[in-house]
């Protein structure tokens, strides 16, 4: 199977970085990082060993990939305008898209935009970072949750979960829309709360008050997913969450990182899209909501 | 009538002020400014005509001022709790003690504190702040509410109003509890965001979804207010506020002042109180309670 990977920073570099380590044959499409990579390579510094890929199969433009039986996307959400462009050669009828990303509703709206693209949904639990041209620090964790979504043929699904344990990469599979809500209970509360407050996930747990705060945004999160028929996310979920965070090495949530550098956020499929998916079912986040406008806020007014 | 005035500074100082400048008997309590003021006078530049006060009759100890009939507090209610030792001297059993103040709850916790004193609460609409030592500058507008808690001798209310308005000063009178709560309607929003958001009324505003977000705050105040048995504030209240807010002179409220000047804020009279009270008579007010959460974790994390 040929892979490709559209979006090589901290999470689609470091799994098709894997991949490619491993032995798979993988394409990665590059921008700003295109000569230095091809000079130099791809450099992983990795808590689970370190590696360098050179050469790598670069591509600077999208319509330059070749057709590939995967496409991993890495992107921020932010650029999703853009895939439907971006996929328009590397996708045939029998690729399978995997989108590696945060939020609600990704897929709905590229299979909407690529009526015949076969779609599945991955969340990545990992601490890792673009430091560098062609460099990529992973600090910890590294474990993939991949959900079909229109993948017509589970084979090929299962392939791509082979490979990844290959790889080295503890992966899982579960059901579509558990993947997605499971993600956003920890998500929509960190990601805003550690901007809105300009604090780490540490200091905002360390806060009775903000503990409880966020225990509660995330009883909003399961109660959306509830109210839109998901089965498997119960309340206790919240407080497991809450323990997992106290034990986990502080580090700041991806939309924090964007926020301090000047990047864009990625409000609309974090906050907008899953608020007003619950809404439409009947269910108002109403703290998840204030905190989306204080987003915005912040965002306009930076 | 001899009237004492306890924490002299843009708000008591003013009307304080207002009321010695008309010829009226009051004794200021001062501390750091006391030296100042007592070579120099109080000065106050106003929009409705500025005067200078010189001799002022200066305190620099509370149990230094003689018994007066009313003694007006100015103080910021993070000082409350030092009040029943202040007043001590300067309140003998028939002494009117009338709060100018914002907030929730203050007359209940003096009155706890000293039972035979007489309260009084009052809010003030101005816009005005201590530029200096014994310099108070008065921008915009001016208006005093003033409500019965506690006074036995309604003559003497009658006469506090009739002076304030002899001073100058545009004076009504109204229910107390009415009083407290209307305030809570522009305050409860908009002090907090400010601060939350770092932003004046004016850029708050002019955002769709923060104003949609602030009518709602508003509305929880105005709902709190029904569950507590307040009559006369209904909903409508909340576009008129939203309304008034677009035509004033964009300043910054006083918990942004005291925030951006290191100064503790007002969380405990402001938010946590009317929370409490609203939610003991079955009421949750969600978003107000989000932003005393975050506003607390602002105050201990400067």
């Amino acid at each position: 199977m040929r892979y490709a990977v559209i979006g090589a920073g901290a999470v689609g570099g470091y799994f098709g970085g894997r991949l490619a380590n491993s032995g798979r044959d993988v394409c990665f499409l590059l921008h700003s990082d295109y000569d230095f990579v091809r000079t130099n390579g791809l450099r992983v510094d990795s808590c689970r060993g370190d590696f360098l890929l050179n050469p790598v199969q670069a591509y600077r433009e999208a319509a330059a990939l070749p057709q590939c039986d995967v496409v991993l996307v890495g992107l921020k959400t932010v650029n999703n305008h853009l895939l439907p462009d971006m996929l328009r050669n590397v996708a045939g009828p029998e690729t399978l898209v995997v989108l590696i990303q945060n939020g609600i509703g990704m897929e709905d709206d590229l299979q909407k935009a690529m009526p015949g693209v076969q779609i599945a949904a991955a969340t990545a639990f990992i601490c890792s970072s673009k430091t560098g041209p062609g460099h990529i620090c992973h600090m910890d964790y590294g474990s993939l949750t991949i959900a079909n979504y229109s993948c017509r043929d589970n084979t090929k699904l299962e392939a791509v979960v082979s490979d990844f344990k290959y790889s080295g990469v503890e992966t899982y599979t579960a059901d579509y829309l558990l993947t997605r809500w499971r993600k956003a209970v920890w998500n929509m509360p960190f990601n805003g709360m550690t901007v809105a407050l300009n604090a780490s996930t540490a200091e905002l747990l360390a806060n009775p008050s903000i503990r409880e705060l966020i225990r509660e945004q995330m009883l909003e999160v399961i109660g959306a997913a509830a109210a839109c028929g998901v089965k498997g996310l119960e309340p206790s979920f919240a407080e497991k969450q809450l323990f997992t965070t106290d034990r986990m090495t502080p580090y700041k949530p991806s939309m924090k990182l964007d926020y301090d550098n000047g990047r864009p956020m990625e409000i609309d499929y974090l906050y907008s899209r899953p608020i007003a998916i619950a809404a439409a079912a009947g269910f108002e986040m109403t703290r998840l909501k204030m905190l989306e406008v204080q987003l915005r806020f912040l965002s306009n007014n930076k």
